[in-house]
């Protein structure tokens, strides 16, 4: 039996995620009402992940739903917000309800993680995309900001970037890889975790900040500009997984790691009277960062191996280009 | 030459609509910043439009930015609130420079015109989809809800319902009709306005209020319904404009007015002893509104005429129902 948008809204996606006192309305009506805490900003992100762009087709709907809520917590967790309420604009084929119930559990679940409420929606038939709209908050003038960064701050990376990659590789059948470390991959690109906890911290530390989801290079660059600066990134000291250089080798493991996309971890610049401080009060061993180069005052954005700078063929994802 | 997506939102979103000193931080970072006024609730909504579903493919870009945008701020109006900062997520087949720039033209114009400001924007590659994120704010406990009816409150609807459904039929070449009248029939459905500024107003005298989106008809049954009562209308009393009577007769136009689609107006109910200072203090001639009906004790929603119930074969439109 076909539902109505109203039945798929009601029975799917009502109450789900976490319940919070600050939700004066939530799902039902034509919007949601909220509780803004008195003295904090509003932080806003929006992400669409479109089925054959940002996912492969046929990929597990708790993933698409897990993934959909991520991409946007990251991008809260890269200005050092605490995220609270998500909006969700689901275009989809057909009301399948079964791919519903586990694209809504999907979802809902790192919406529990995080303390995260669904408070509105809208679905209508069409081309499987998702679009995810987050809200959350930060002390006043305390975000982090991509063009807080200046040159002689260090420069730091959380986890292990150029996993998602390989693991949608393997996803999509382009590279063929089993065993442990092939789930592990798979894992790290169907359900990342954002870096919602270590953005909070780092407000007490960090200078400029930036979520890492086009390629570390990339987006350490995009960090370097908005801070009108460069950046210097060590080869050997990009963190690579076992897991990956198990899968690919250590040389293309690194290449993966600084050019990969869907990573969704956070690239961080401190200064340098700050480091000691972070390393004391955020044990790089418990937190899952490591420093990987330093912002320099001359623009662009370089591979430094063995004393010499390193090219590569295109620094990250761009949804409309293609690498020459 | 192809566009990337950051200078896409570079070149066509950063600064688009209104300029507001509560945005801190707007379209570039991972997400934006924002000030929510003291004493304020946040009031957020979300819809999306699909090419061919709710726009005929090939429609006008500059319709179709100002539709994403309107569909919103209609839905704010019907809560009363006062629209202040929207985000965009654009899904679309190749970046087509022209195409962008009128879209993103038809959304300025009318986030400019409603004061309001574009703070966050993401840009994809695939089918054709865009969805619009508002915010705005309401003080405290004075939203207008759906579920703020009861039985024995008068009902109004503002506009012309049924002209919008009509110039959908006249763009799709489902209905064929010329002239001055269709101009401004299509324009109906081209260019809504959203009753922002009567939502607010409204505030200080209504009890319950929907935006009229999926049929006049259905969606004072949803008002009625959420308000735990049902609803009667009187077919003679139901607004038709003079160029959807003289483009489909008096009898088909009121049935477009009760079940088109795409109006964009405000159904709204006031309880009786609050009618008399609504029509003397907002004149319905001033601000374009009209009585239709009443809400009752017993459920269900009617049509009246000449004192006898109307049936009518379907009443709204809904994206996975087709009429039985």
């Amino acid at each position: 039996m076909a539902l109505s948008e109203f039945e798929l809204i009601d029975r799917y996606f009502r109450g789900c995620g976490a319940k919070r006192a600050d939700v004066r309305l939530g799902v039902g009506d034509d919007a949601a009402i909220l509780d803004c805490p008195a003295g904090a900003e509003l932080v806003a992100a929006i992400d669409s992940l479109v089925d054959g762009v940002h996912f492969p087709h046929g990929s597990a709907p708790a993933s698409v739903g897990h993934r959909a809520l991520a991409v946007n917590l990251s991008d809260l967790a890269a200005m050092g917000a605490r995220p609270a309420w998500a909006l969700l604009a689901l275009t989809l084929p057909a009301a399948d309800e079964s791919w519903l119930s586990e694209f809504a559990e999907g979802m809902a679940a790192l919406a529990r993680a995080h303390d995260v409420a669904l408070v509105g929606g809208d679905t209508t038939s069409g081309p499987l995309c998702v679009t995810v709209q987050v809200l959350g908050h930060v002390p006043r003038a305390a975000a982090l900001l991509r063009s807080g960064g200046e040159a002689g701050d260090a420069l730091f990376v959380s986890g292990t970037p150029g996993d998602a990659a390989a693991g949608l590789a393997i996803e999509q059948g382009k590279f063929t890889f089993a065993g442990e470390a092939a789930t592990y991959l798979r894992e790290r690109f169907l359900y990342p975790a954002p870096r919602v906890a270590l953005g909070e911290r780092l407000r007490s530390y960090a200078a400029g900040c930036i979520d890492v989801s086009d390629g570390l290079l990339a987006d350490a660059a995009k960090l370097a500009k908005a801070s009108g600066c460069g950046v210097e990134i060590g080869y050997d000291e990009v963190p690579v997984s076992d897991a990956l250089v198990s899968a690919v080798g250590e040389e293309r493991a690194r290449e993966l790691a600084l050019t990969g996309g869907d990573d969704y971890e956070l690239c961080f610049s401190v200064r340098p009277a700050h480091v000691g401080r972070l390393l004391a009060e955020l044990p790089p061993q418990r937190w899952g960062y490591r420093r990987i180069g330093s912002l320099r005052e001359s623009p662009g954005a370089d591979i430094l191996r063995d004393g010499t700078v390193m090219s590569f063929s295109h620094s990250g994802y761009d949804h409309f280009m293609t690498p020459s």
